[in-house]
């Protein structure tokens, strides 16, 4: 089903494969990375999975329901720092697992919806963007999660920033953000 | 061993999660992801992991031993478009095998050099950056590594960057590069 671009068993592909790819690089790492920032204000990898959680309990399905149970109110508001408090005494390797077994039962409701083309035109209201699209969501959902494997990516590489030396010139992640 | 803001543990500890997080992430994607690139001169998630086995075979191994030699002559240049000739012909899972294969060489050959701390600031010549040390070879294939899933995370993003729709606001990993 490919509709405006948006192929739905393309997004599950990535959906169901991001938990296993952030454990595969952060399970057993030393806290020098799992705890690095890019400064105040800015996430750790540690952050970043508490979010990813969050997003799980609140975002991306209920908002999809809601779009499906043809709602004219807006969504909720997401929470964008809830992961400060929900982390609160978890070992990553903890949020990790949690992140999993959420994302593993997001994608099985996603795939119980039995959504079809016409599906992905129906449209909810955002509270902040407006009128937006089921499809447009899902392709968000999927957006999201590489945007936070990229994010994860640049705050450890800017751990060796200094540590690179000359090279930092041909490593441009080290000047993203 | 702590130096310059530089730890082998830390690093190889890095090194050692990047095939096994990227094979988590890639193996089995639709080609929709796999190909993609952001434009004409840009590279695949495929084009990236032939550009890391190629990395593997000619170059962070090969320049530690070149400075530990004591050479004083350049380091051989690196050929950046090496992929194109030698990924040709191959899956993506293989190359990803391959990957995994030289890597776990290369991190047994980097921690069969018993280095210490001294051995860091040993000294290579780069052929266009100059001077530099064994240490910043070493950091900087860590921040290649996080550079290459920040590259590939990004690519694959931006296949879905009008179908995020309003959303794509929110998601700066669209606009960057």
């Amino acid at each position: 089903m490919k509709h405006n671009g948006f192929n739905l068993d393309d997004a599950v592909a990535i959906l169901e494969r991001t938990p296993a790819s952030l454990s595969a690089l952060l399970v057993g790492l030393p806290e020098t990375w799992v705890t690095a920032t890019e400064g105040d204000g800015t996430w750790s990898p540690y952050d970043v999975i508490g979010h990813l959680i969050h997003g799980e309990r609140t975002d991306w399905i209920t908002r999809a329901r809601h779009i499906l149970a043809g709602e004219t109110r807006p969504f909720e508001a997401f929470d964008r720092t809830a992961q400060f408090t929900e982390s609160h005494g978890k070992s990553l390797e903890e949020l990790l697992a949690t992140f999993g077994e959420l994302r593993r039962e997001s994608v099985a409701m996603l795939l119980g919806m039995n959504l079809r083309a016409e599906d992905l035109d129906r449209k909810g209201l955002h509270p902040e963007l407006g009128e937006v699209t089921l499809g447009q969501l899902l392709a968000t959902w999927v957006v999201h999660d590489l945007d936070h494997v990229g994010q994860i990516a640049r705050t450890m590489a800017k751990v060796y920033s200094e540590a690179s030396g000359p090279w930092s010139v041909y490593l441009s992640i080290l000047r993203e953000r």
